[in-house]
């Protein structure tokens, strides 16, 4: 594994500024900064969309490399979305499921990702840490 | 509260074309040109979008402006979107949920709005005429 | 639409009293007089009561006169009262629903209104002013 | 069994009156009248209201005493009274409820009564005949 | 309405028989004796069976006739069978449920019926005398 | 806390009359009695009512007197009346409820009490001795 | 695939004389007189059966003969018989499930089949044109 | 004890023919044949039917004989029969409930019985070797 | 009908090269141009969107031609998408909704579709060919 | 009734450090000092174990001495624990709940006590007093 | 197949002691004195306990030998316990799951066994001849 | 944060020994040696148990010292224990929950975690690294 896909989605790109309380108050574009920093050895890709068709466009334009890993913050569209879980089945690399908050101390609609079955791995409530430990997965599993 | 911003959902662009036995017969443009004469004194933006991720660009776009409040008629994106519910919840500005139909005397589907929660206030079933009173509802509560 | 006939029902005659942080501190009386001089030239009725069949007969009473419409907010019967909603399907007159706080924000228990399928409009979370865009509503429509 | 109670529940006031294609255009007055002289040897009850709490003031005033039967039609508050069902379980007569219009082909919440599993039996679609009807069973029974 | 069909479904064959804690001693072939001389001037039909198939072949071949009433237990097939369901709906002839016991104060599966809402009426808990009633309502009717 | 109010619900008047192998054979009256001598220097105050809207009454009188506790055993209301839950909320007073008979251990709608979420404490299945448990509580805890 | 087998379920010898307006007012047979002259080189045999027993004698009779593909339209047991959907299991030819009406438009029991998992494909809503169209799949896969 | 009744349901004829890696190689005659031999002081009835009716019918026949005891794989109408059920639950004569495959292990409509209450046991997932044991406990327990 | 208007949802541009065990190893180009060949007097258009919203556009452009019928395959937006099957029923031209692999047989969630109920026809399980059948059905209908 | 057993099970050896606001801030050592007094004439047994069956052990321990009566506060055991209420439905002595603080008002899954239909009665709510109210009802009850 | 290990779980200590007509009035330490008599020839190992834990590790202990087979009975563990399933999962040795009485005629909550679909058979309603039935399977299947 | 707590659940004392094909081949007590030469700078401590009782216990003995965080993979108990979900709310310390195999794409039941809602992160599908993981997640966060 060389590369790394990051892909976010919905009101991610308010990252830093919507509800401090529970996402933190950096913004995604610095702590892209520091994630690069920590990963001098890796080409990091970093996308965001507000668009369910947009980020299933992505995850088709990476997730079929070989030496690429994905980090997917699906956000809203995780909990309803059968058509990004369709397409992180339908690619070869593997796929890991991010949260910032944990889910699961959250509203009930939260608990169920449609998405988590077809990933290799889930993890939840780390903070932006949990993108680093994805990344850190991805590079020690290959 | 001085602007109003109103983001129509997918298939309001067919209003008074499609099912005017549920929707009416007067187009959408034809019933903004009235409203505009109505509110004299407010800059009233419109927007419609069939795309969900078109839709929490525009709540982003609008939703942190100190004196805007936003009329939200999702259509069939209330009743499946956690992604456009979470832009609600994500911005600063008043929104005022409104269905032209009575969702409650429809398929059982249309009585869950999982948008409705974060919104300040929920108008259903007065026909065009919802937007009117709600505009109204934000411009005395402002 | 010549009168109008509000209907407040179970533990609404707290109002001002109750829980001012979900409903307010204006009691119903004294905004009732600011609504009279709001519509000088309507009749308002206006009744409360906590028992499910006084609310009833009160519908029976002002539901077949002709240039009457009917505001109904039936509280805690709205979620339970299978008998309220057969007597708003057995009169003529258009009967709008008024919930003072967004229901669909508070327990689970209040999203599903057995009256809504019923009324003509459901109007919830816009306060005391809910009466008042009700009321507007009823007689523009006629 | 000598006596009968026909007791009446909500909106039943409103026969002849209200939805005519469900329930007839005869008025319940009308029709005992016709019920008296059907049974001239009996004397028979009728009581009709719009409260939960009185219908089971009825059953209590009644339900003990040796020589009577109940004919019970709680319309509305067949679905959802458990204090209702709790007086007709309570009382020694044998109480036998009856519907109107066929309560099984109408909406869901009108299949389930309460009150069936405390009735001797349950009459349902039969229209005004099934008072007859259940008074016949009541005079063959004892 | 003069001819009088009586379809029994599963196990009836066993009446008299069977637990007499809830379906009596009297077999139905005694029953039909008394309910030929209690109506001297129709001819009544009656067949039994344990076969899905064969009551639904009985309901067709006297569903057609124009002056023949139906009168359906279908037993244990009340609860399961869409198929029996599909052949009352489809035939012309009214059909009326009767249920010997009060199948609402038995077993939670007991308590719905799909053939119930494709009937003109339903009678349950009268015991062998709802045979009888069922005929009386279906001649009184026409 | 000096003064205490008992509020019974419906079918409680016929306490020691009705099934007494669930209830027991003493009357209320009998027993209210009894308790005025076990309690010499508090007032306690008595009411019944088969009416919900009676029973909500009630709650208001008493429930904003800053010295009273009030004991409510809502019988069937107590799991389907939303309307008295929000009248046990909207007081002042610490509201016990109480009932005679182990609900748990009886028919699956009587588990859930709507009442319960609002009330500082439930005693369920002790008797009428329940009645003087709750009040026992009410005074130490004051 | 040389020879196709056709199973019709309960109440479909009533078509062209049932509910035209569901199912059309041509008769199978005159139905079955076009299939074959539209299939001149394939045999095509043809069963009706209301019984759920028969159905699955024919099944187990054609399922196991290797130039034979079957259409079976179950009806009503589509939706309630795990015994045919066993059979068309245990059986080699590939069964093609057909409905002739839209059955996901219609009462929410017919929208769940239990056969459809054990079949090779499911046509529904295409009208008795759908036999014809699951003869010519069937003919062109082999 | 002094016979046994077999009965085998739906498909059960096909053993060793179908699916043998669920229901292994052995057709039920042979399997028969060994099991007369273990059994030589016992008559042994043995039938199998695809029809539900059919099925109803050999119970009642072998159920009210006082020194037989049932054997009943029921096969797919275990799951959806009420009217097998209903049969099990009118004759006198002990009946055993057994599975072949272990039902738990499949698929979930397979998990629920709605005989296995009225059955004196179940047996699941002992191959043919079931219907040795469920003989072996009926005769042991006479 | 002269026009036939395709329209293939997300993560069908992958066909040929995603899970080909499920959906094959024929591109949907390769496919289309064979299709063309079939139908050479219809114009055939084609279009996929791994986009909700874009979608819904289509349906719009093309739903509202006389002479044109659609063909849908939402994919794994038939299952969570309400604005498509708004869109649906909207539009005046018949819509036809097509699965390549049979949904019954794969995971509950795509059971259910949320657009079968308002399409004229619904084929599932065969393969790319059920676009042929598809267009057959509608020119044949026309 | 002469000696009292209390059992408490999981994280109840943490009371009066772990969170105060809901358990209150006495240990249940310095409580049960108090309760000695107060029952200075009874033998009270305590113990407490995080150990389902340890907890079990206990019950069969104390449960079939005559003159013991339990009380047992199961904690989160009470909401899953079948092995628990079958050990209280086994043993002779009568088993009274206590919960310290009201499970109604807290989640969901809290509500629901497995123990509690086995259980003579239950308290919840009272706080640590509960389990003198318990004492006092075993006791007056004998 | 040399050595049998039968566990036995919560409250089964009790037998013969504990609700008798349920269980019966035979220790299982007599019972199993006979059992060991039946089978002179196998060694058979027994353990009971009332802790989750210690029932794991003897599944343990037991499971990963080549001749041995397990019977267990984990009483209220079975309904609850995914622990007990898993470590059934986890070993080698065949297991059979045993229950004394008729689970599926008992409450609700025992009809559901987690652990059943891990074992290879499941026994029920046999009384304490299951184990002999479970050993008798175990013994002539190696 | 200085000392970590690794506390493991049911039948993860096979490691390397159960099911390898989802666990791996590795044994927990071989991988510990590689973790602490990975943290040389942390004492880490680490339990097993099978039993509820003595995970809860472990709990309260590190959970409350204020340079400690714990590492819990509670196996089995993560779906079925409230009492360690209450023991994990109950202490001081930071408790992140981890699962070796994808927890998400396995049986239904895996998919709730009890005790995920009060952890502060939740890692699934990582296999061993996921302990490496939820360290370095807790040495960073203090």
């Amino acid at each position: 594994m060389e590369e790394i896909c990051i892909i976010n989605g919905p009101n991610l790109n308010l990252l830093g500024k919507r509800q401090p309380e529970i996402y933190g108050s950096l913004s995604f574009d610095k702590f892209f900064d520091q994630l690069e920093k920590i990963f001098p050895d890796n080409k990091i890709h970093f996308f965001q969309s507000n668009s369910e068709g947009s980020i299933i466009d992505r995850i088709h334009e990476f997730g079929f490399s070989e030496n690429t890993g994905l980090v997917l913050n699906a956000a809203g569209y995780s909990h309803t979305s059968v058509a990004i879980a369709d397409a992180v089945a339908a690619v070869n690399s593997p796929v890991v499921e991010v949260h910032i908050s944990n889910v699961f101390a959250r509203e009930d609609f939260r608990h169920k990702s449609l998405i988590a079955p077809n990933c290799v791995a889930t993890l939840s409530g780390m903070g932006l840490y949990g993108y680093q430990a994805a990344i850190n997965f991805l590079l020690q599993r290959s």
